[in-house]
């Protein structure tokens, strides 16, 4: 069992717990606070929810796996909302379909935020008496919760993106950054067997485990992310007109959406950024490409990208900081502190690793087993974490994952070469 | 010159100038009082604008032709405006993707009532001073807006039926109604050459004029619309299983969108209406139907459509009263009073003529020319007017026109036969 | 009824029936007889069907309308076919998807000879003891053999198109013209009561009928089609790219499908034709334009198109005469003969008018009701003939009708105007 | 460098490639032989090329690859072909759109086999002086042209399926067999660092190069297999109609498409097949699942796919034998012969394995490194061959590869456990 309780963890310290909890879900409301309702209704494309879905979803999940199975009599705030606010939990139920999740006007933000009070209740008061079982669940929701305010924060980004007017989210977001990228060095991994994924303590989720061995050839990691400067050098050399530095699929993409670069760059070296249109940074890690634009950029650089298995090996152990979503600047930057690496922060890094089980994984039981395991298939995993991400989420064996073409995420990369 | 102001004509007088732009354009106002912001962003389709969206565009069709035509040294509220709230006026300028409205949550509602109120007072100024041309077109402005804001209800009825909740518009919307339909009795018309057309007083649109000669051949038109009762009969006698009784496109039409019945019919003789979810009203004309059902149930009658001619000569010198959106009702209803033929009001009745220029039509100069004429290929005229338009708005020569397969406007249906 | 046979008919002179029956499906396996198997197999988009779905179709029309319901004990040569071969006539059975004709290459070209020549022996064993009715459906099955003598040749000119290797349907079609277009002169038609439609006499269809009244205001139409120098001129002056000169809808296809010309146009002033590419005829009728584009034209030109029923009245009893498919040419081409108006043939002209029921119009009994009336929506009327329809085919009161997109056949166009 | 030539191998003993050269392109012919010209056109999904163009596609490989690389002074055949018959490499040069291909009818199959005549001559030349590189070339294009060889017969499977008729390729394909599937045994592999690739040695595709190191947990894997009647238990048990056995992305497929077994069976326990319409054999592999089908049986199994590590750890040294194309049946079907495990023939098998680039994986130089790696994303790698795989081309290195939702090629699975 991956995910049970340890001593120690936060889920058996019910003050710790409510304290998590307490912070968390007041994140949320936070991160939504300056928005105008207008805001919150909209989604722009499948891949986005609206920002006050994402709020009643994230308060679904603790109703309808917390409270209804732990709590004797729990009655529901309101019956239509398990149909409304299901995300993809087929073995709990029928669910509203996913792209007209934006057509919906009703429930109001203000519902929501009610709807939201009426589960923090229950919970606080389930808290103090939650066994371990129950206490996992709601760790389980926070973390998921916490994935849910980076998408409410990539969102809305993609949502006001749309807009001609440029509006941005917060007008103090993505500040000037004077930091300098530096040169690029290389973090030698010795090859031989090694081992990867999570161990059996503390809180992670299902796909981070077991941890297993893998066999590791010899390598070099770069020492950052690769730059906006180093990308634009690539656009400058053709990188968008030549078939040849491209995977197939990706090619065909470029053609059929007519991409000329990262997805937020505009003319004239501006860049759109939830602070509304800037200049863009050259030093700052490029963010928003997709896995078929980093795979290209790679090979035009005459580099690969690296597996997760040797990301994960050379990151093991280095200190988990950086640009996180607590820094407000909501913006990757370069940062001039030596030795730091970037590992952590700033924007989620393409591994050449597809998104699999790893041997012997054991999806969580009941319909939680729909949470990783199902999309285990043509997605590819990044690592690493990004500005939007909270800093408390993130650890070296956590893996994210998206489709290859996907870049609304705070998507970049790094490089690695074969010894 | 079709539109010229005439003597009497409310456009040359300013102080009832004045009053009718203060009530229409208050009333868009009251319209959307009881909606939240959230309501007031989602495009349910692309035929459905947001609220928000018609409170906007309303306004840009003052500031562009009005203000910019005739207040020197205007300026304009924003400068994104013009982009955004243009319609479909080419020669005015580039203009925002219609199936993109649903995207932009900026400007918010109270920003484009600010934008209203800035209108407002520059036209108010004018109209004190407007000579005919100006007077015209703040005329024109004000029927367009009469419009809209039948549109703004066809829409907001289509956004709110696609939630799973049926939220209603307003609670005491589509109440309970007595009325019994009647018998059908037919109105006899006798053939030979005729006219039809707007005469050369007060406002019409250019598509109303010129008067003209057509020759009809002897009929009979039916005294009151299709019922719902009616049409049930057909649905229930596999109106929608039997190909031979539609169209060519319609058939595909029913098969390619799994059409059982009107659009917003539900399980069990329920109705989503404005009001919400209702037991379906079997006396009341039937309405929500496209093109394609309607001749289908004529078909099916053994009769036909009439022809826009055929129904314009019987519906003249009838007095325009019946159930407009000035009754608050919002949902057709028989009517018990004796030799009222309900002509206008309740529900828009689809003719089985085609929206086409009448010989020697001559469209407005400038851009306004794109108003009415670029649409004259493949919809469908429909008279009378329905329960969400202005009392005053309609007339015996009005012409609307949607396509065969549009059926989220109050569309339904009177029959016709030959002699 | 309309199509009830008359005495001196065709259709009850058995030994002429028998003739016309010998020559017109003679020569549809002659129009075949210089493709390849592999050309008869292709559907290039819905609208086309594949050569050897033509000889199929045909067959099976007399097999299933006229065989099974007037020659006992008949046995159908195939009992796939009837599924096949059906092309929209609901009433008589299920039918394959339209879309997916080029999916079949069985039967092959031989077998469906081998059909042809089966139905043949049984059809010509009818003739000699047939009786009116089944003189008629004969009759008729004829005349629906030419109509897809005519779509066989538009439809292998797109398969060819689609082609780089611009293959000729036959090398000496569309051969050089020194025929030059003439002046355009103005044929006055003044305005009043007059008639339209078939008599009742001869083979027509059913949507020709009946002859009836119509109200037409005095104008003039053209003495001549618009030709290829004419549309050239339109082109140059930036026709394709000036929305206000089309239809709402048609400026919308114009973006969508990228349309800078007529469907055959190619670079340098060449133009594909069933003789492979050659040279632009600027003299010769333009051809394979929309609606939309033969409307924006006469726009451009401060002209209209006119009525059919101008069309008609101005056409009638002009010799029909002009190039045709007999003449082997199978192009448009300007016309020296003086006096000769082009009324008929060399290319088909769209006119203003919507494809209606005539008043009291009554379709066929039976199944063969289907074959006009369901497509009296949406599609626009042509008058004329083209230079592929067969000369015997064709008449002052034949109403052809597409869509207002669709230019894949010999579609051309004449102006009108007011007087 | 992967694939250059050694000694011993086939391409650089002239006759000996002279004779794999005549026999491997006379067999690409034998396979058309009994097919229609009509049957050798059409492309029934985007998948599916025509008949004839694979004819064609792997000649110009040829032409292309060696001939204009390797005979000096070599003139085309047909200036056109370049465009028509280049698949898919963009630094050869432009190319003919892909789901166009059936759009053409020229070059006729007649032509096509001048122009396989016209080349053949010129390789046949070239075989007697041809030096490593040339050898080399050679001997790629006929392992390409065997891989088209299979595609050929399964894109003329799916070509017939489409037809209501139930066409045959050849009757006596797919005859029944007695063969008995027998009982399920497990083939244990013990785990640690092991090798796999291909050697240095003998013709290999690239892609299956460097032969490298990799960590595999102990597992078993399956003597055998699925059987039809094992799927049909699946099927049976609502196994297309319970989410929780699927991948996110299977199920969404699984909905979309309205999929209910595998692709070729149809009502009744029968079965489309190369013979046509056939009993479903209860024994024999289960053949055209895709990968999603695959995974779902094997996760309602209690079993999991084998990744192609161990697949072919496990079936290294076993010899290549089984029911490959030289036999006849082209359909799967049972083997009694004891110790037979199938691995080889029959059917394609699933893997767990996304195809990715082995460590150090360095493609073909030139435009022929288009040939594999620019596929290494979103496909599943497949082992083993298939009942359409000519015996000598296949091994148990061998890399196939589709897309998780694929499923027109002869694909099957075999399952494996962890220990």
């Amino acid at each position: 069992m991956p995910s049970l309780p340890e001593s120690g963890d936060p889920y058996n310290d019910s003050d710790a717990l409510l304290g998590h909890y307490e912070r968390i879900r007041g994140r949320s409301v936070e991160l939504s606070a300056t928005l105008a309702p207008e805001d919150m209704v909209v989604q722009s494309m499948s891949d986005v929810s609206p920002t006050k879905w994402h709020l009643a979803h994230v308060t679904w999940f603790f109703e309808r796996f917390v409270l209804k199975a732990h709590v004797p009599r729990y009655r529901e705030f309101h019956s239509g909302y398990d149909y409304l606010f299901n995300s993809y939990y087929y073995t709990a139920g029928d669910m509203h379909s996913r792209p007209c999740r934006g057509l919906l006007s009703r429930p109001t933000v203000d519902e929501i935020l009610r709807y939201r009070a009426h589960v923090d209740r229950h919970i606080v008061d389930l808290i103090s008496s939650a066994d371990d079982a129950a206490a996992f669940l709601i760790t389980l929701g926070l973390n998921h919760e916490q994935q849910h305010q980076e998408l409410l924060l990539t969102d809305i980004k993609h949502v006001l993106s749309q807009n001609p007017l440029d509006p941005a989210y917060r007008e103090d977001a993505a500040p000037p950054s004077a930091a300098e990228a530096g040169p690029l060095a290389w973090i030698e991994l010795p090859g031989g067997v090694m081992e990867i994924g999570a161990e059996e303590e503390g809180f992670r989720f299902d796909n981070e485990t077991p941890r297993h061995r893998v066999w590791l050839e010899p390598c070099s990691v770069a020492s950052r992310p690769v730059t906006n400067g180093e990308f634009l050098a690539f656009v400058e050399d053709g990188g968008y007109r030549r078939p040849e530095l491209w995977l197939s699929d990706g090619w065909a993409t470029v053609l059929e959406r007519g991409w000329q670069g990262p997805l937020y760059w505009r003319e004239g070296d501006t860049n759109f950024t939830l602070g509304g249109l800037k200049p863009l940074d050259m030093d700052a890690p490029v963010t928003h490409v997709s896995y078929y634009e980093a795979d290209a950029f790679a090979r035009w650089a005459g580099r690969r990208l690296p597996t997760e298995a040797e990301w994960e090996v050379v990151a093991r152990g280095r200190p988990v900081n950086g640009n996180f979503v607590e820094s407000g600047r909501l913006h990757p930057a370069a940062t001039d502190v030596d030795g730091q690496e970037q590992f952590f922060g700033d924007v989620w890094e393409w591994t050449a690793s597809p998104y699999l089980p790893y041997p012997g994984f054991r999806p969580l039981a009941g319909s939680l087993g729909e949470y990783n395991g199902k999309f285990m298939c043509s997605q590819m995993v990044l690592r690493g974490g990004s500005c939007v991400t909270p800093a408390d989420h993130v650890r070296d064996t956590y893996r994210n994952f998206f489709y290859p073409h996907q870049r609304w995420q705070f998507s970049g990369l790094r490089l690695a070469k074969d010894l």
